[in-house]
């Protein structure tokens, strides 16, 4: 046994059995330790803008951390886009960063660079391994930051001489796990009074509180006292769907954000945090919530989640015994013609099967999703949550490896498919159940608004070169095919619901294009 | 006018004219900038990888720095990888990185990061601007930060406010360009000693001091002292071929390049940094030096190494008069039968074009190159020099963006490829004069040898599982087409002679790939 082994035994203790990996030179010994290891499943992406943004999807639907292994700094580089999303979400993750030997620090040999420096702008944790003998105890520290609070990004740093020097230590053994934040009574209480006082009151959540059991518990809460509850803008998951309780995100758009919160005198935050502009706009304002709205943190992110919202329900009392208003089930008809947005949106609301697994990575074209699939098959949806481009794929890839069972279905804008799209070769690779749809309007839509909300009028040569992505037009049925997935292109309503259905009777990664 | 436009101007007034963009809703006034400025040339990648590794082969070609746009915190983060490689490279850049308005930084929004904590570990310079008042000072201290020495890698943040306000101050100049650090007499000297001692020398030498009449004076001190003259393991550019001294560089594999330094006694570095092991191997030295080698550092990297090399030749009475030994064209026959690494570089040898600019990511499969070009058509060469895999088709880009007159041919491994296989669709929409050769092993076979080194014997289920990139193979003439880019594939040495002739003798963007 190595260091490397050692690493590899904490792990597996600890219930980590998944690896998301693209190694290197110096992360060689502990390559050789996962191959003495059956037990990890280790899965290759292609760039580490995939390892890290399937580490979050495996997390967001395991519950629980994946291991991440990365190339030094440049390695870490890659991936971090997709940690600052995971970091956003809080979803539990373990990355292990080879470095050169710690002798060999000395000689600033080309790959050298400052990993610590790299790692903490994303990271919630981070860790360098200085010898075998602390091996052990820095590995166990990781875990434990990944698995403090909502869940954490922890960073290990493991210097290849680490890796290959004789192990030190006995057996590893699983750590005590950290509790979450425990609910503050106090903060129940105010949260309750606020809700008896009669004003207009918005209740926010995030996290945990959007599984299906805590969303009856606060539509109770809301039944029982006129509030409102909404969910953040961005999720790392929400149920939803048929039979569950059907709840509003704040909107993305500036304008509609601030409709949305013009009557709200209070807001009372479960795990979520207060709304702001996602972007700064001259002559708009940052916070979301009109002026004198009062705000209650009633729970942290940290926190408990479901029985704080349980203590709430208590405190105001919303009895079990009253029925939570659920979602009747709604298959609208699927309408023909021109393909389009809104068309897709009806399309995924009939046809999708039963606890799909949606990622949302659309953009403006998935708009139309969300609002038209309040009754459609029960679904988890689960969004990117730190606006870095480049998650969508990643995201389905590592869902589907924690669920094989169920179907994920990635809603995919085409910019932003392009940043990651070598994830769709370890879909290939893993045979994961994956349906992506690429709305290919063959443009930065979103960047066409902004400029024109610049008041910049139409875009010029210039612009344009920066905003489309015509002069050539993405093949996406190509570039599915050259990584190994099946693909077809839908230029009709008709077309693509044929593809949706044949796709989702079948399992295997399959590619839609769909030109909007 | 406003700040961005400012920004805009002062970067034309100093001669930055290119572009490399993938904007977001942060920088929408700069790109409302841009389009008021036809001057500036935009070119669009679609990811940020492809952003930086081709501003890195624009600086290296054009020899001056390309501007980057990019999208706040992880948009450069993106980006960092292929700038750890143009730092290494020492080539000029002015990256500019859009950031939410200074007074939403307090909001947290999702996109937010600490962008000088991603920054600093890849610039030699990083610096915020705070208003419309400070934006031309700050742009001024960017551009003098990488035009200062060998070339440096400067991060200028841009907050929307600034961009978006009016302009203070009138209209922008060129600075004054910062001087290289001049010769030092004594050192020149101390080198000149040195070489009459006697004792076994190696003159060791990268940067400016590899372009073709450097090298011709390099090679009358060599003649004069009998010194051997090596260049670094990986440089940023190097003018060789036919009519052309000849000069070896520092093996990449440990064994090979501790034997090439052996018998050296005493060793000069003009530019270079003295010999160190790219990865640490457990047992072997970090420096590739002799025991009691001595070292005499002629020139630092940010000297005037062209006016090194000439004092050094004058102190050691080399004579102009004195003929350099110039590489004579030497062409292969063209070998038939199975594709192998080694018949490609015979191929190339023989078939590529006067002054082609020759991108070197071909990791294992391109070794041979080398050695069968010293008398193939004169041409530069660009090397990874950081080891951040990823940059070779970047690189292709931007060298083509600065080069339009001159054919660029890409050596690329199938592995590094998939990192930034975008910056294909970037050589199709401005139709660039670019020849992708992938080397398709289906391997990561670097790694493959190494853990053969860690003494692990033959890769299991997990070992092979990431370091084989089949199953399913990759195509790359489907990726190719996808992204608008022409592409076949050659499985025999005939069928690859064809393809290169062909693509040598046609202009714009052409993949071959060759399955070896």
């Amino acid at each position: 046994m190595n260091g490397a082994d050692i690493l590899c035994e904490t792990l597996l203790a600890n219930g980590i059995d998944t690896c998301f990996a693209n190694p290197g030179t110096s992360e060689m010994h502990f390559v050789a330790a996962l191959d003495r290891q059956p037990r990890m499943r280790c899965v290759l992406g292609l760039s580490e803008g995939v390892v890290t943004g399937a580490a979050d999807g495996y997390a967001r639907m395991a519950g629980k951390p994946a291991v991440t292994l990365l190339h030094t700094g440049p390695g870490l580089a890659n991936g971090l886009a997709n940690l600052h999303n995971a970091r956003r979400a809080r979803s539990p993750m373990v990355n292990v960063v080879g470095d050169h030997a710690t002798y060999h620090l000395q000689h600033d040999a080309p790959l050298t660079s400052d990993i610590e420096g790299l790692a903490r702008p994303m990271s919630h944790w981070v860790g360098r391994i200085t010898d075998a003998g602390d091996l052990r105890a820095r590995t166990e520290a990781a875990i434990r930051a990944a698995l403090t609070g909502a869940g954490g990004i922890a960073t290990l740093i493991l210097p290849a001489d680490a890796a290959w020097s004789a192990a030190i230590g006995g057996t590893p053994t699983a750590i005590a796990r950290p509790q979450p934040d425990p609910v503050d009574a106090g903060r129940v209480d105010a949260a309750a009074r606020a809700l008896a006082n009669g004003l207009p009151t918005t209740i926010l959540v995030t996290g945990t509180a959007l599984r299906a059991g805590t969303l009856e518990v606060l539509d109770r809460i809301a039944q029982k006292t006129g509030a409102r509850v909404m969910a953040q803008q961005a999720n790392g998951r929400m149920q939803r769907g048929a039979g569950r309780v059907a709840l509003d995100r704040v909107p993305y758009v500036i304008d509609q954000a601030l409709d949305s919160f013009a009557q709200t005198a209070q807001l009372i935050l479960i795990g979520a945090k207060a709304p702001v502009g996602f972007f700064a706009y001259p002559g708009k304002p940052g916070s979301m919530l009109p002026e004198g709205c009062s705000v209650i943190q009633m729970a942290g992110a940290d926190a408990d989640l479901p029985a704080a919202v349980e203590a709430l329900a208590q405190a105001v009392g919303a009895s079990p015994a009253l029925p939570p208003r659920l979602a009747a089930r709604q298959l609208p008809d699927l309408p023909g013609g021109a393909l389009t947005p809104d068309v897709i949106a009806l399309s995924l609301a009939r046809l999708m099967p039963d606890e799909a697994i949606i990622c949302d990575e659309s953009v403006t074209s998935g708009r139309d999703f969300f609002r038209a699939t309040y009754g459609a098959a029960p679904h988890d949806f689960l969004q990117l949550t730190g606006g870095a481009i480049g998650i969508g794929i990643p995201l389905a890839t590592g869902a589907a490896v924690a669920c094989p069972d169920r179907k994920v279905i990635g809603l995919q804008a085409d910019g932003s498919g392009m940043y990651t799209l070598q994830g769709l070769w370890t879909q290939a690779r893993e045979n994961l159940d994956v349906v992506t749809i690429v709305f290919a309007n063959r443009r930065y839509q979103i960047l066409h608004g902004e400029l024109k909300n610049v008041g910049a009028g139409q875009p010029g040569e210039n612009a344009r070169r920066m905003l489309d992505l015509d002069n050539p037009a993405l093949d996406w049925v190509s570039l599915a095919r050259g990584m190994g997935v099946e693909a077809a292109r839908a230029e009709t309503a008709e077309a693509f619901h044929d593809l949706l259905q044949a796709a989702c009777r079948r399992k295997g990664p399959f590619l839609i294009e769909a030109v909007i």
